[in-house]
């Protein structure tokens, strides 16, 4: 290790799902340059069972935000509340010089997004938003088959995620910013973007308002994303719809079905076919979260940006408003240029997980 | 057999690939009611070698076709012209008291339809439309079980459909009709309304127009079709992309996805997922065409309205033709209600297909 023993301290601020199932227990799997020092919670008795299972002795609410910050040393907040908080919990972060790493959607709005950068960039701390599929194998594999040609030219790109969420789920609730689009949605945006490496230039959708469960936020959300040089992408996100989670690219000489593609706790399976010829290939479940905290804790010791950035987040932000917009008006919505447009050195790979070779399938359970 | 023996005898009009490869072989399957007694077409090669090939005596140009029809004693036509001369060779085939099966999709659009469907009224001849999947088993195992409920409330469509043509191919040419949309994407427009067993309000799309071979026709149109009562389809439809030929049903226990989906040459495989059990199905090909020309012909010695009939042609067609609206107008486009409804009786099995029993797979190849 480079890193002359040195690691990042962090604190776990909202203690819902992702943070219990997923990154409390990656802490154990990034010790190499991260420490989980602190937890920041609402609910008190989660606060109490969490930090005894992990050993954690600092902790608070989310009022005492700046006081746990301190009293634990953290260099960094893993932020995991509801997305419409995530602009005010990075400020307040950002504001006492500790870095921030986001939890996807960034933010309900491209002008809170901004906010984020801004406070980022005006104290000098890091940014990262925690797209966990820029760290896994299955789907770097993708990114890596395209832009190695393998399937031609990619030309379309199409996308079905969907979950049936419980009554009274908090992605139910406009208020937490909930809905299919910002919550399910952006992870087949993000993918269309990754997998094209360019913006949209326009878009058009519909959403549905399903059930009684939904309370002012999408239930489902179809799109046409429209992208330069004659490429397409359409996907569909659901919260009250059986779940499938399902993207293929395809091209000019082949096309590559990703299935399941957005999992962090399932086997994700590749089927690639390349002039006719299929193979199909299972990457075994594997950590998607410690890899951030590495990668992240890196960039913050060796004074570098992390990727994916707070830009990144934005450019996605920016075309889920574009599809709400188009919705609710019932009309296509044209995407400007970027600002800034995305680094043209991107590397999904610099957080180089550790590559372990795929199985080859034998029998395949296609969907799961 | 309750015919007492009697045939249809048909003139196939057009001898391009689908007659060649499909419909002319299908009539050694369909002899208990059908039988091939004609051929017309604007090639006189093609003439004389399938005419020797299925030892057809009588053949003739298109400018001949009234005495084609009247010398072989033709009772009906099965019309594998150029989509646009459809409602030209229907109106001169029923003139002369001669039934009409018709390829898909009907006609470039809904006034052809209509007067073809007008045509064949004034002359009390039947008319159908080709739409081979309503006599194909897997199609119809998945319309069962949409109808049975497996899926719970099926409320979202998606499919894939696209093939890569050769430069010059027939179907890059707006002037007989060609086209992505209209080519192909009537398939994924007609499962969607098969599946829905409704008719969508409101559709929005975009057309790409593709590299050289093609010519004033859509290479890639990508839809999005809304039904009443919260449910969507969405499509890519392509003629210059990568083979896939899929669809999925998505409902809110369960969903369905034929894989292959819409061919007649391949073993069409269906993977089901109901309450996150998969089970995987593989429906051996079998010949889609000869059951169309039992049930037509059934139809005309019977008496009976044939079914798929002219209104199901139409009923595409005018979404096919909101659809490039759509993207020729850069706004979604609202559809009226149809004038006259689907049969509320339709029963897409009428045909009675012989239901064989599909290989339970164990090691599926989910793409070909």
């Amino acid at each position: 290790m480079a890193r002359n023993g040195k690691r990042v301290r962090y604190a776990v601020v909202g203690l819902g799902n992702i943070a219990q199932v997923a990154m409390l227990p990656a802490f154990e799997h990034a010790k190499e340059n991260s420490e989980l020092v602190a937890l920041v919670s609402g609910n008190p008795e989660k606060l109490e069972t969490l930090s005894k299972k992990y050993s954690v002795s600092v902790t608070g609410s989310y009022d005492q935000l700046e006081g746990v910050l301190e009293r634990s040393g953290a260099d960094a907040v893993y932020l995991a509340v509801p997305n419409s908080h995530h602009r005010r919990f990075t400020e307040r972060a950002a504001r006492i010089g500790v870095h921030v790493l986001c939890e996807k959607p960034m933010a309900m709005s491209v002008e809170d997004c901004q906010a984020m950068i801004d406070v980022a960039e005006d104290n000098d701390v890091k940014l990262m938003i925690a797209y966990r599929l820029h760290f896994e194998e299955a789907n770097l594999s993708v990114v890596r088959a395209v832009q190695e040609g393998e399937i031609g030219e990619a030309r379309a790109f199409t996308s079905f995620f969907s979950q049936d969420v419980r009554p009274g789920d908090i992605r139910t609730r406009a208020e937490v910013g909930g809905g299919a689009l910002f919550d399910v949605g952006v992870y087949c945006v993000n993918a269309a973007r990754y997998l094209f490496r360019s913006e949209p230039v326009e878009v058009m959708a519909y959403q549905l308002s399903g059930d009684e469960r939904f309370h002012d936020v999408d239930e489902t959300t179809v799109a046409i994303l429209r992208f330069p040089d004659e490429r397409i992408a359409q996907f569909v996100c659901s919260q009250g719809l059986a779940k499938v989670s399902s993207y293929r690219i395809v091209g000019t000489k082949g096309d590559i079905r990703l299935e399941p593609a957005y999992g962090y706790a399932v086997d994700l399976v590749c089927h690639r076919t390349i002039e006719g010829e299929t193979e199909v290939r299972r990457y075994p479940k594997r950590d998607q979260f410690a890899p951030q905290l590495v990668h992240f804790s890196d960039c913050i010791l060796e004074g570098r940006e992390p990727e994916p950035s707070g830009y990144e987040g934005l450019a996605d932000v920016r075309i889920l408003e574009a599809i709400a917009a188009s919705a609710r008006d019932g009309r296509p919505v044209r995407l400007p240029e970027l600002e800034r447009p995305r680094r043209p050195d991107l590397d999904l790979e610099m957080s180089k997980p550790p590559v372990e070779k795929p199985e080859p399938v034998e029998a395949p359970s296609p969907t799961s």
